[in-house]
């Protein structure tokens, strides 16, 4: 995670996918798609105060338990990421792996969530939903001993399958 | 929003409230506190390319559909937050507002969310869990013309009710 | 059920409780509610052919399973109406009951649904939603015996409880 | 759609798939059916007065949030489908697109659903979910308005794909 | 826990609460019944070969996860129990507590749930719910060691609040 | 189902599959796995009094509710095991059968289960979470009659396909 990220924008912008011509919402049809390998690899941070952060690393040395928690609520919600987000298609995914760890220069959390399936269409919401889950989760059960913590830099960092082809965030 | 926020924090840490002596995650008991008003409001952005925002300006003045697309992924997850929050307590929530609107700074989105309810225990978490699958939803919509775009300053902004009294972020 | 149906108007159109005064979708604030008992009935119907009928009817003789499995479907449906409606408030239902009976001169199944509740908002739409999946499920069912079923006449047929007082329709 | 509707009754009917030689409700074994692009469209309506109709009328020329509102709780109940109709499978559906519309004639709103798979079994029930779960949606948000709206001629009215073949009502 | 469990049966027997007077499956009407303070704990077990759970001992000597994910899941579970006993009423839930632990002795693992609420209706089913599928969920991590594990003595072992009074199992 | 049941346990004990290298709980990626014809039947009981035996005995005489409440419970809890489940992954079932019966040698209920599907991954969470949930709805409808019911024996029976091979329980 380099701390200047770099846009990878289109030169010629396409129209938004899940928009159709009358401006109505739609799902995108995913029907003439091939089904091949998808992985996404998505990173988000919490920071805190010094305070609640000696906190967690106390429990962590303990049970770990508040990185495990939010681990499970990352792999739970990316299962239901087509409940969340309206226009996502449901997925059968057949992994997805998510790391909640320490970051002692945030100080806070950092969480990397990694999805994969073989389907016509890719997973990063599904990595992207793990991760913003699993940061909540962290907030929810710190929350007593810091109100004023924040999520932030919720982001794809590499995806791959797929006519898009590879993106990777440098 | 100030760019600039001062943490808040408890001059003495109390220990995480959910977890308990032997370091085990737990829901909080919340049957002996009293029933009070509470309301949470949480905010948070998505910053994109200038080419995917001009892309998502077009479409409001159109019809407006990411944007609220955004606000009922939003408050639909609200009301779903104790099934993604593992320690969340079931809430009958009165009220959730989302506003999803252009912020031409950024570029990007930036959503503020909004819950009301008379229970034992507070709505922060519904209003942060609206805010951040609300930012989602925006990234579902527009990843078509930038895979790059980043969620951040997801974070209550503001909290009333309840034995911890009011919090306002400056 | 009178097969014709009087429209019950209100004098002065009142707006659209669910949009704001920006046009924006919302969740109605019942907060400053007072709770109170209350109650919604609704009904609808599924015409089907002569075959179909005499299909389901052998069926209930036997063991009733095909109107049994639309009431349950019916009830489970109630108490998640507001996952599937976005605007509604999530309710603690006191009580649902679905009958789904046979109606020969239809032919095809009449569905009554009933929800109790003591709140501050009420209870048509869940009685409304377990109508409309008891009647749904009754086509699941039926449909290798008939595709061109109707499912039709889902209505409010009387609601008390609440501000707007007593409805009934004649 | 013809006012008038014309039965497609099996000249010999089938016993009922869904249920057992022992009369007991059954899901249908698509194990050994093969994969093939399926197809299931579904239409409904919803009446109103023509007060009501006015308010949502304006509202469509305002920010159109009662008919958009309707067609993405349509779209999400599709994917739900299988939560609700106790006997449905499963399905990764590659599509669902809804469309409700002003129908000026009802006075009220129509609406079309349509679903798309490549799956062993057809997509009936989310087409036909789908326009159920919009138009109770627009009974939601139009109901202080009116109460005595009425939901009818919900049905499927093409269908392909599949063993039993193409299905359009006339 | 003692081994030998007495039977409390009731001196005459009442109907079964959940069928009407026609047979039919229903929820029970809780409109009229008092708010009362309710407290449910079940426990049940599963089994498991000796390699199997020497697996978990070490498990939980590293990081204990097998336990805590039972735990978690049954957490889970607790708050979707309306979602799955088709006649429960919903309720939100005070407090559920889930404890999973070794028992040598089996062997196996033990589980332990407790939920409280202030309602109308008791939480039997919640702990109950709890407790099954944490002990699925032993099941679901485990199988790879032993296929044969048995799952089994769930059942309630205390209840109070309500009208029926204090059980307690001998 | 013979009373003394024999474990098959592996000679040498595999680690946990669920549980990675750093004893962190995980999905297995069945990313590399084969599609193949899956199957998976558990059973399970629950013993009861006399007196509430007798109750559900009449009960199924009359309509045979409590049973058929039971097995589409344990149908739709099927589809949901990889909601409940933490580390289990989404599967499209292509067919569930749950059998409830009347076994006066307990006396109580037996459950069984069976599920079917081609995927690259089993069954067995999917039959035994139908025949948990099934019996526990049982509890539900009989425990006005008695709160002492025993849930027991739920465990697999038989399974095919995959890599591991077949199991039969003897």
């Amino acid at each position: 995670m380099s701390p200047k990220r770099r846009r990878v924008s289109p030169a010629r912008p396409r129209p938004l996918t899940h928009v159709d011509d009358a401006g109505r919402a739609r799902m995108v049809d995913v029907g003439a798609k091939p089904v091949t390998a998808r992985r996404a690899v998505a990173e988000g941070e919490i920071r805190m105060s010094r305070a609640a952060f000696a906190l967690v690393k106390a429990n962590k040395v303990a049970k770990g338990d508040v990185l495990r928690v939010a681990e499970l609520a990352g792999i739970a919600a990316a299962k239901r990421t087509a409940e969340l987000i309206p226009l996502c298609h449901p997925l059968a995914l057949d992994q997805v792996t998510v790391t909640a760890a320490l970051a002692a220069r945030l100080p806070g959390v950092r969480v990397r969530a990694e999805a994969r399936i073989s389907a016509k269409t890719g997973v990063e919401m599904e990595a992207l939903t793990a991760c913003a889950v699993a940061l909540l989760t962290v907030y929810d059960m710190v929350k007593g001993a810091d109100r004023a913590m924040t999520i932030g830099k919720v982001r794809l960092v590499e995806k791959s399958g797929g006519r898009s082809g590879r993106f990777a965030r440098r």
